[in-house]
């Protein structure tokens, strides 16, 4: 059995695979933080399968970009559970989670996501999932330039995005807003295989994928 | 807010929607019955969201086909939800809701799923999710018919159909599998409105679309 999680959005969700399927899987956008969430909900879920938490061989988390706490809580609870279970975790991006709304659906698809302060978390995959331009964070007019004609566009600044592209006569087909699950990331799992093995020293060093530094950090290293 | 239910297949799901959005959804494919998951689901997702069944304004469910006792557990909760309440109960074919995976893709779909006595449930759509053969209950080498070059092809049984496909020359693009969302519905519900009245007459003449009589009822008819 594994896990899978996603914190890195004002939504959660978390899945559970078993013998080759997904078993179980739930999304929550609720105002209440991912703190008080994502344990509880990872306790029901292995609740309602009648499993327990040593049933599970790997953890399987979206490593970002996106808010910057979801990230911290993500990666710290799989961590926890990684180390103390002895289990790989396999980390993927959110913005290719993103995209596998549109896997193998002959176009290329970008995927623009809100990382606030005016700028967009931004990627371009073809339709193998493979990075044409791997995530970044950038102003939404930047991504104008790379060559989109007739993409799949979605994300949650898709509508933002869509305008632009217009007004330089980019023609983009619009994804329909679906929640973000983590069930997906058993399937880029399989698509693009990571190690099988628990390795402490790569755990430790591991951190989120913030592509860019934190007000705070901005602020603490002005002063 | 609005409540998604799904029990037509072996797995379950539900789904919560408010203001304009999903706010939670959960999947579960787990040996138990529906009797004794769905109402427990629905009450979980109300407690984790914070709301009360008073706060429903509508139920959405898959009519059919599918599980036949899935389906009557279904329908029974969805009607007795709607009745409690006073607010309309939508349906959606099951088919049209796995077809939504590959909705706006630029490509027919066909939606193939298992429907035991080596039959399957089959249906076409058009890219736009309308129906170009409705959802029929026959022989897997019946679809072969169906003009179904280079279209999706999604749902349980698409790996028993894909090979027969093959055989006849007849290429197809497979989806890769997922699980049966309720969340779906809201989406469907956009593109398809019905009617947001309560109608007590409508709702107690509603009966799932079984598509064809169970064992149970040929055996009854034949004594």
């Amino acid at each position: 059995m594994k896990l899978a999680l996603d914190s890195s959005q004002n939504s959660g969700s978390i899945a559970l695979w078993d013998s080759g399927r997904v078993v179980y899987s739930a999304y929550f956008s609720i105002s209440v933080t991912h703190s008080e969430t994502l344990m509880p909900q990872v306790d029901a879920a292995m609740r309602v399968c009648g499993r327990s938490p040593s049933d599970l061989k790997a953890v399987l988390l979206t490593i970002g970009p996106g808010s910057f706490t979801g990230l911290r809580i993500g990666l710290a609870t799989a961590k926890g559970i990684a180390f103390g279970l002895q289990i790989p975790l396999q980390t993927f991006s959110t913005l290719q989670l993103a995209a596998l709304e549109r896997y193998h659906c002959g176009r290329n698809i970008l995927v623009v996501m809100d990382a606030r302060m005016k700028e967009v978390y931004a990627a371009l995959y073809d339709e193998q999932l493979r990075e044409l331009r791997p995530p970044q964070v950038c102003v939404p007019e930047d991504v104008c330039g790379w060559g989109l004609e007739d993409c799949y566009l979605t994300g949650s600044c898709a509508s933002l995005v869509r305008p632009l592209l217009e007004q330089r006569n980019i023609s983009v087909i619009p994804v329909p807003e679906t929640p973000l699950q983590a069930a997906g990331l058993f399937t880029l799992a399989e698509m693009f295989p990571q190690p099988e093995i628990y390795d402490f020293q790569s755990l430790a060093e591991l951190e989120p994928e913030y592509l860019r530094e934190s007000t705070a950090q901005v602020r603490k290293r002005q002063t």
